[in-house]
């Protein structure tokens, strides 16, 4: 069962059960935006310290709950990427550029020197952080943790780093596709592995970023992202009954293959509207989202009227937790971030009983 | 009334009309992933330069045509920022990093600069390059022109060139809906004068290219894309019965609407079925494409079952142009490209009465 929190209007939303107004967190609510995040940032020197370092990962978990009291949940500081990481392909963040492998993986040759992870000994500082946030937060709210989708984790690995058209990936799944499939069972075994452990350690929900399933076709989306999607999804039922999410990008024609993993929730971006996704798979899954982030770019009265738009197209009811439609950018002030949580505030209440 | 062509193929499958198999032709077929087209734009020293002669484009528009005669139509060599830099925002092509604009609009005061080119005086050397490929194909097969979308060329003067977020763009919608509908408009007008005269110069049918609209909420793609593009499609039917073609990439869940706009085709990415699209809007428009453009970075025989598996797709009858899903990409072998041709030739028959 799950603790007993002071604040579990999150996890009562993801299962669809009433809550008394719509519960809201941001994706990268821990982020550059926030003048004290970019200060830890600098004492870090490197971004990948700082997700290593358990003591400031906790802390910059916690600065946007100190500044927003209005925040229903906590999310881990942490990366999609500590999983090849810990698989030993030499990731480095390059400034400005992003992400990038010494080691990227186009062969079975390099498939076959990848070990799976394990997640007390390889990644035990995400671990500690999750820990060391859950001590601190006590009972008050919930805490996720996450991973990347094993698609989304391996489009990094194949590509040496970030892509815009992801070719090296994609020549691959059509070239060679027992090698990615390979590929993709062996992030998949670790991702079971590492998002039971977050739960383990104080995590009450657990979320997959799928961030490129949305560049594949129907058909390899199913083959290459969702059904290892759907055995993290099975995997984890086995073990806790803490909600799961799926967030693919750029995925909202196939919300019903999505719904039918057994998932908890579905997050959606802001391409997809959200009554249309409610309609479609809402007797199933809790939907989290959608705002489109460049909305905090306006001003705190047009944040309001997008905030009461994105509530209104959810409708009456449960099984809505607000969020953004992706994670909030760097050059957005903090005060329309203030803006936003305090219209869900208002403005929800009228959308339950 | 369309000219008489001897192979017309193309425009009659846009028309829906039955044909003997499925005409095929590529997106960037004239480009990079041919070593002939990379000597003249060696040659041309910069890419602008190889745009603006007229010489040059239409050497680089027969290129693929002679290499390969499976080809069933030309399209013009040009770009779709050719209206933005005729409106003097300074276009330039920095190397590996893309297009670039000296002159970014960000305001009111930036569009109250802003004329709409006159296509005859500020873009001859496309009219110029059109009736050039024309004279050279004589009337063997048809021609096309193109422009890209108000939005999608908006956001490149916005944001100053390419974008991962379209962050400047997105924050102008929702801070200053007004001002981007102002520069909207402009460039509608533009694009409706230049593709007219395209036409006018001997192109038998038209695309516009909506790169960017899958980047927008629904609503917004309504507002700041689509509505633009239905002036489009109004005004030239009004001038004209040659076939207009859309394509919004990213908009798989829009078709509908799409549709609505009186487009005689409509263009699809890779990551819709063409056989839901067919469904849903097949019998309104015909549709173009849509093999993800990575399946070229496989085999030959695997290229061959993919153009089965899409003819497949769609299925038996009329509207249906073969296409990839978005433009061929530079690293692709010119072999692979034969290999897909010839596969369209060889088995779409069998689609067809």
């Amino acid at each position: 069962m799950s603790r007993s929190l002071e604040n579990d209007r999150l996890i009562r939303a993801l299962r669809r059960q009433p809550v008394d107004r719509t519960p809201v967190w941001v994706m990268r609510q821990a982020g550059r935006y926030l003048p004290e995040y970019r200060a830890v940032r600098a004492q870090a020197g490197d971004f990948l310290t700082l997700c290593k370092s358990p003591e400031m990962a906790t802390e910059v978990t916690l600065q946007p709950l100190r500044r927003y009291p209005q925040l229903d949940a906590a999310i881990v500081f942490s990366d999609i990427l500590t999983i090849p990481d810990a698989m030993g392909r030499g990731l480095y963040f390059a400034e400005g550029e992003g992400p990038k492998f010494r080691n990227p993986v186009r062969s079975r040759h390099d498939i076959r020197e990848i070990r799976v992870p394990d997640p007390q000994r390889d990644l035990g500082y995400v671990l500690d952080a999750v820990a060391g946030v859950r001590e601190k937060l006590g009972n008050t709210m919930p805490l996720l943790g996450f991973a990347g989708s094993p698609w989304t984790v391996a489009t990094y690995m194949v590509e040496g780093g970030s892509s815009k058209t992801f070719s090296e990936i994609r020549g691959l799944l059509y070239r060679e596709p027992q090698v990615l499939h390979e590929l993709l069972e062996l992030l998949t075994q670790a991702t079971c592995l590492y998002l039971a452990a977050q739960a383990e350690a104080g995590a009450d929900a657990l979320m997959v970023f799928d961030t490129w399933g949305g560049t594949l076709t129907p058909a390899a989306y199913r083959e290459f992202s969702l059904q290892y999607m759907q055995m993290i999804v099975t995997s984890l039922r086995a073990q806790t009954d803490k909600p799961v999410v799926l967030f693919t990008k750029g995925g909202g024609a196939w919300l019903e293959a999505m719904a039918a993993t057994g998932a908890t929730a579905l997050g959606l971006d802001w391409t997809t509207d959200l009554s249309d996704a409610r309609q479609r798979v809402g007797d199933r899954v809790a939907l989290q989202g959608n705002l489109d982030p460049c909305v905090l770019y306006s001003t705190p009265k047009q944040i309001r009227a997008a905030v009461q738009q994105t509530l209104q197209s959810f409708g009456h009811g449960n099984g809505h937790v607000f969020n953004l439609g992706h994670g909030i950018h760097p050059g957005v002030d903090p005060a329309n971030m203030k803006a936003l949580l305090e219209a869900v505030h208002e403005l929800s209440p009228a959308f339950h009983d």
